[in-house]
């Protein structure tokens, strides 16, 4: 691809990514992206085809970008939790990208989120065998339970973002999110 | 307010609820929602003034009815995350409106749930006063966690909802709800 070719679909995936952040898929206008771009949006057309086809591109950026930010380490599980929550935090118009996309198109997993959902659940199910994690639960349940606790402050979620949200208490979500990532994890002795 | 005039809101409101759970604030049309109820839309400006006013009413009603489902018991806190839980489950229209409604109008609380919030933190404090519950997080950011593990699975959730939820999944996920809430609460001794 040319140069302006890649600098003209790079401004326009910029564009796209804060227009669906915002309003989501059904909610997006393609003149609007357009316009932030500073181009035609028969541009859009061309490079992507339609605007799901550019949704489609945007998010699978953005799902990249998630799963290479917190490194999974079935060694340190409350540390991956607060590293879940760091990039939450520094990230709220990925995590509103990810439930948009949720809500409105449910059900659709990516296959590199599927692949890298496996690794985990190897790798989890491996610490668990070790007798380094609890093995009272399944590692998919687990898992997901652990995504769920990290992500109880983020985008989209009842819990209100806005309030309580200077540095000492984030700081504070952030140490809870942690110490239970410990309690649900460490190995406890069975009887 | 006439007989007739109760029958054609509480339709309207069924109406709009199931449009608003499916497209969001946003994409929800004020003539679907008409025609799904069977009325003139003029009757939705007549009672209601706007498309938003409506999502309002709509929502008042969705968090009315969260409240009311799970009753909030600071002495059983794993059982009360499994009530939360089969809620989420038997209710995923209700989980929709509660997403839209935080990604179209981040911060928005209603005086209903704040209310309701602030006598669950009282009692929250309460058990761990008394040693019932584990008192190594503030009540409130112990509340939100046990949320977020009950909502995992949830609607708009990264999650997919949709894989391996027949009837032994859902058990296996309520299950580990209940468990993980139990790890989160139950008093550990401290040096």
């Amino acid at each position: 691809m040319a140069r302006d070719s890649r600098t003209t679909k790079t401004s326009l995936l910029r564009a796209a990514t804060g227009e669906f952040a915002e309003h989501g898929i059904a909610g997006a206008r393609v003149d609007r992206i357009a316009a932030a771009a500073g181009y035609n949006k028969n541009l859009i057309y061309v490079h992507f085809g339609s605007k799901d086809q550019l949704f489609d591109a945007v998010y699978e950026d953005a799902v990249k970008e998630i799963l290479d930010a917190a490194p999974f380490d079935a060694d340190d599980l409350p540390g991956y939790a607060g590293a879940l929550f760091d990039f939450h935090i520094g990230h709220p118009h990925l995590m509103r990208l990810a439930r948009w996309h949720s809500l409105e198109r449910p059900g659709e997993v990516l296959p590199i989120a599927e692949k890298a959902n496996a690794a985990k659940l190897r790798a989890l199910s491996a610490a668990q065998g070790e007798g380094k994690v609890d093995a009272g639960l399944p590692p998919h349940l687990l898992l997901a339970l652990l995504v769920g606790l990290a992500m109880t402050w983020s985008e989209g979620s009842p819990e209100p973002a806005t309030a309580d949200d200077d540095a000492a208490g984030i700081a504070a979500r952030r140490h809870a999110v942690v110490v239970s990532a410990g309690r649900l994890t460490r190995p406890v002795p069975r009887s």
